[in-house]
């Protein structure tokens, strides 16, 4: 098993900031306390406050997987699908 | 003084790809010895092997700009120049 990393970048709908930034801090707690959660951190644009940006490690691929089938990611992903703008996901292997 | 965050993607172009590893993983040891340099993580993404993304965290905004400033960064900048596809940089804040 090795560590994977993800960089997810969250762009709130303009006039959806607050809301978006609501939920995403919501999912800060639920998640950290997975297995296999390394690492969990969410932080915001100083530029652009409606971009929003997690840095992430787990375990591996699998809890990874598991996290995106759990009951908070699926009720975050619901509560924000209509209020954001975009996102981009990266997973990634730390090489240095 | 606070702590400033910075997600860096780098694309390389497709035939650059390895040039391209060889300069960011030289950049990583002479970063991590600069005052005010909190963590500089270097990733290779595990779908696109042509994207690299950096995480870092900088004491303060001065930190990061003397970064910029280093003759280290400026070789970096200098040597990828022609070799990259593109680059996206976000400088943020911690936010959980």
């Amino acid at each position: 098993m090795s560590t994977v990393t993800v960089v997810a970048k969250v762009t709130a709908q303009n006039d959806a900031v607050d809301a978006v930034k609501t939920e995403l801090l919501k999912l800060v707690p639920e998640t950290r306390k997975e297995e296999g959660c390394l690492e969990y951190r969410l932080h915001q644009d100083r530029d652009d406050p409606a971009v929003f940006v997690f840095y992430e490690n787990w375990k591996s691929l699998e809890h990874l997987e598991q996290h995106m089938k759990s009951k908070h990611f699926q009720e975050y992903v619901t509560a924000v699908e209509d209020i954001i703008a975009g996102k981009a996901v990266h997973v990634l292997t730390e090489i240095a």
